[in-house]
């Protein structure tokens, strides 16, 4: 299903009369109802980390690709792309990993990990090269709203650019030297409710200038 | 209106029937129907750099807060919340702002920027302090996807760790020293349509490790 987002006055004059309605998901010009942007706000307000995961239940790969094309979704400075992506969907696998990353335990119970990595010899030459950092981190970002939105729950845990994690999950995985592990996401269906914490505060916006 | 994602076996039978219907927007015990799910995915995927903005149509300070409110809700190591915004939203700002970043151009014609910073003085003591590059990233990431699921347009411009740029956006912002400006996002509703790159490549993935 296809809906592009709020384009036009005809699509904000039904965002004030469908808040509270069942409408169809798109209108008659194609554009996306008050109800379609909601969910895309929600989603991003109601994410947050999920650590334990339902025992029995994996993940398919269909669902699997639909988080690695949201990754790939990302915005990439200069459109260098300098991401790559291992999945881990195996005990065997998620276990291994686990065994070298004693602050990543809950690899040990999720049915799934990807690995967000930055692939140097696509990355920015000279003073640029450390934008594949932020290219990467909305990647993951992206990534776990992707898992948000089709019922997972997933959590961001640290490697790069701590030394130690960075050479252990590099080794394991056996990355070329050129590869970055950035982060470590486990996946799973949530074994339990879990409330976003709220991070709002008005004090961290500033109008205008500092 | 809040809604939650899927979380069950109904609302997964929820995604089956209800494709194509109108359906409403929560089912009986609140959880999220397909439409939703649906949604926040297309939000990711159909996101883009957009450039040129409608000339005379600003932006609410209503909408400028939910903008803030999802960049605070990314994941962000170690619960620290390093980051600040400055929100530019008068035409001699944004002007100012485009005179030392000429790479910036279309804050010359945009309503409204917001430029994402991290906040040393909140970072991660040693070596983790670079985990702020990749919490910021993560709320410039949540800034876009909430301004394109509202109809708005937006670009991420790069600022840190380009030296010049980041001196130029830390002077003319009053920016203290501890403050640094990692990206300019110029925000406006688009006056063009905006196709989003494909950018999935399958040799990107690879399954177990490298």
């Amino acid at each position: 299903m296809k809906t592009n987002v709020l384009t036009s006055v005809a699509a904000l004059a039904l965002l004030a009369i469908s808040m509270n309605a069942c409408t169809e998901n798109k209108s008659a010009d194609g554009t996306a109802t008050a109800d379609t942007t909601n969910a895309a706000i929600e989603n991003i307000m109601t994410r947050t980390s999920v650590r334990q995961y339902q025992p029995e239940r994996s993940v398919s790969r269909d669902t699997i690709d639909t988080l690695l094309r949201a990754a790939m979704s990302a915005p990439t400075a200069v459109n260098k792309q300098p991401w790559a992506f291992v999945v881990l969907d195996t005990r065997e696998q998620l276990d291994s990993l686990a065994e070298v990353l004693p602050y990543a335990k809950m690899l040990t119970h999720a049915p799934l990990a990807i690995v967000t990595c930055g692939d140097m010899s696509k990355a920015i030459e000279g003073e640029g090269r450390d934008f594949w950092i932020q290219d990467v981190s909305a990647a993951t970002e992206n990534l776990l709203l992707a898992a948000h939105a089709m019922g997972l729950g997933a959590v961001w845990t640290g490697v790069y650019p701590t030394t130690d994690r960075t050479q252990a999950v590099q080794e394991r995985l056996g990355l070329p030297a050129t590869v970055i592990p950035l982060a470590v996401v486990p996946i799973g269906y949530p074994a339990t409710d879990n409330e976003p914490k709220d991070k709002y505060k008005p004090e961290n916006i500033h109008f205008g200038r500092w």
